[in-house]
């Protein structure tokens, strides 16, 4: 069979992306924090052919977050120390343009990149969160546009570091006592709005030329950015005509920067939920839904509405008209959990349960779950998934043991990775540097 | 027999601590990128029962840097993947807080010491090279007095955010639901002239209570922040009585501050050179010296001299009159160039390559050197010793071999940890939080 292979990452956050799937008996209470239950689960994509691990983060914590963000470890020290416990899969994870320095991001993924032999991947994020700033003293955090701003900058100088010296400018030789040729350094001397950097970084190329950049943010904004700079998007899974959307405009946001549109890949973020039958993948959702108490759903509900306190309605009442109430913040979300209350007439308590454990369209049986993934493939929508398990360590089981030999059948896996690097396992070729004579077919953005 | 047993640490930083190390026959030239070379000297100083290794860095490289500073890790990267590379050794590593965010270091020592099961040391300098600057993005580079001002909000903020959940504050009690226990959370809220960060961090207190905090520097600022800080101080080792007036200025900083002047430990970096007689020692140091050019030498020692260009002036003629040069960056480094050549009329050559290799007190037959750093600890001139080998692999090897059993012999030295933290190792006892009822003995610093 010709259909394309699926290349896969799977998301490493503590016990899983539910909010309450610490309390799940599958994972350790404390896995945010669990050095050992990273590097099984790493080990255990790894060995299954999935292509990178996927470290989230967030800068600010309060009363009212998901219990396992509240002491989780931070991502280069986890992915560095990750590096060092596999042999093959890709290592991407998350740091924020707006809350650190280019120089020290640059070192730090060139790092990894060396020590892992080619397998470190950056997801740049603005960080959405207001509370971070006053975790890095700033009087406020820069609006939507700006931090798009910044953000361009702030790539735009890692990746200049990254390119400060040649492939081959280390000859290091003994006999002539030749460490570095400094003909192959290059200065940066960039001086932006924002950001400055002279150079050049105290660190050669890595394996991968670069690593991979990960971009995550479906605006406008952010569209133009990853066209311009990202390798890969992490993006929602919300409908498949959405990402196809998505899809087409983020590969013509590459090509108006001159670059090949299929060395821009989109990667959807998705839950499976996996049973041998469709009601045996309903109890299993149904189970993580119990997870989250009627009060603990209507608390995370109001964080999306200005900390509305969703607790003085009647639950089975129909989901209370509120006005302008959460268009400040999550705008686009308030307005489809409004919208979507309304249409099909849901009461508060089924909002809160639906928003506390999102029922996405991979829930169902083995060949279902993989007939969905082959058909946002095969239909120009995703790329490539970002397997988000509700609960880590049941889901990964679960899409190992059921889900990936269906796909392995059909041409579309294999439990081995597609190369020695990150690049290779993504499809994407070695990152030639600015300064290098274009080659051909890999050469784009040279200039 | 009743001696005090010394804890050592090692340095790693690439090939050695000599310029031009990597031109060794017993190091891999490309060192300071080779993560294996790295596993490999941690996993023998590990089971050599050496306490800790000891990452440097810098911020800053140009065409004079020392080659395999062109080109070397991260810290932070670094001492996570050796965390998961080894199993009871320390791991201390250099980061700058002038350019640095506090939060972000916070965290990420903070996750290294978690992951490493309690052996994470940040060793918190100033930064002395101008360049940086301008890698970061600031007009200058901050003078000597407020880099140290700026360091000790640096310092305050990051130990503050250490503390922000007590060591009880994580139930994570599935059957009540009760994953953290708010009345244990502490915001920092600190606003200083320079840093400020509302807190609480996002995670929680780590095996050694808070990581081990280095800091280096003798100067006057120095000695304040680290009595009032510091765990333990890195310094030089030009004199047993420099060292001793240093260690005694330092402990009664600590006291001055209210604490036990015993919890601060006093480090000097030493290079030994061992053979097997004082020829052989002296064989070995020689080819050291050899691994630089004279010209290497002279360009070298301008680095101390605003890169005064010493290939002018005849190689073994009496070394030159430079009236003020050298004065504004390195002076008490080039004053005492100036008045060791004048008083043992040395020429521009020897001083040239005295300086590139300098010759410490710790040459000789293994017995002498194991007498040296003996008369040190038994003197209180250090509490123990960072092993700065010229040529890491050579000098690892023969200390190993030849000093270390002489020292286990004299009760000084075992091939075992002390503990499993590396507070148990430098004999430190766990870090009490600032908010934890003081207990008899640990609690300093609780106000």
């Amino acid at each position: 069979m010709s259909r394309k292979r699926i290349p896969f990452g799977v998301m490493l956050q503590g016990p899983g992306g539910h909010m309450n799937a610490w309390k799940h008996p599958s994972v350790p209470a404390d896995a945010s924090v669990n050095f050992e239950h990273y590097v099984r689960a790493a080990r255990q994509a790894e060995k299954a052919g999935i292509a990178f691990v996927f470290i989230a983060d967030g800068l600010y914590i309060n009363e009212v977050s998901i219990p396992h963000f509240l002491n989780r470890f931070e991502p280069i020290a986890l992915l560095s120390a990750l590096a060092a416990s596999t042999a093959s899969i890709g290592l991407v994870g998350t740091l924020s343009t707006s809350y650190s320095d280019p120089f020290t991001v640059a070192r730090q993924f060139g790092s990894i990149d060396v020590i892992s032999g080619g397998r470190a991947g950056w997801n740049a994020v603005t960080s959405p969160l207001e509370g971070s700033a006053r975790n890095y003293n700033r009087d406020k955090h820069p609006e939507h546009a700006l931090r798009y701003e910044i953000a361009g900058e702030h790539i735009e100088v890692v990746k200049g570091l990254w390119d400060s010296w040649d492939d081959d400018a280390f000859p290091r030789d003994r006999e002539t006592g030749r460490y570095a040729d400094f003909t192959k350094m290059h200065r940066l001397d960039f001086k932006g709005r924002f950001h400055a950097a002279e150079g050049p970084l105290n660190l050669g190329r890595s394996p991968q030329g670069q690593p991979v950049l990960f971009q995550a943010g479906a605006s406008d904004d952010g569209i133009k950015l990853a066209g311009r700079h990202a390798d890969a998007v992490f993006a929602g899974s919300e409908s498949f005509e959405q990402n196809r959307e998505l899809s087409r405009k983020l590969k013509q946001s590459a090509q108006a920067h001159g670059r090949q549109p299929d060395h821009l890949k989109i990667f959807p973020g998705v839950a499976p939920v996996v049973g041998s039958t469709e009601e045996e993948a309903e109890r299993k959702y149904q189970e993580i839904r119990a997870l989250v108490t009627d009060h603990e759903a209507l608390l995370y509900l109001g964080r999306f509405f200005d900390h509305h306190d969703f607790t003085a309605y009647p639950l089975d009442d129909p989901f209370p008209d509120l006005g302008d109430i959460g268009a400040n913040n999550f705008r686009a979300h308030t307005d489809r959990i409004k919208r979507v209350a309304r249409e099909k007439k849901l009461t508060l308590r089924e909002v809160a349960l639906n928003e506390a454990t999102p029922r996405s369209r991979f829930i169902g049986t083995p060949e279902a779950v993989a007939d969905e993934l082959g058909r946002w493939v095969e239909g120009g929508a995703a790329d490539g998934f970002v397997l988000g398990f509700h609960v880590l360590n049941a889901g990964l089981d679960d899409f190992e043991a059921q889900v990936l030999p269906i796909l392995e059948a059909r041409g579309q896996h294999r439990p081995a990775q597609f190369g020695t690097t990150l690049r290779d396992h993504l499809g994407l070729p070695y990152r030639d540097s600015r300064y290098a004579v274009p080659s051909a077919g890999t050469g784009e953005e040279a200039a």
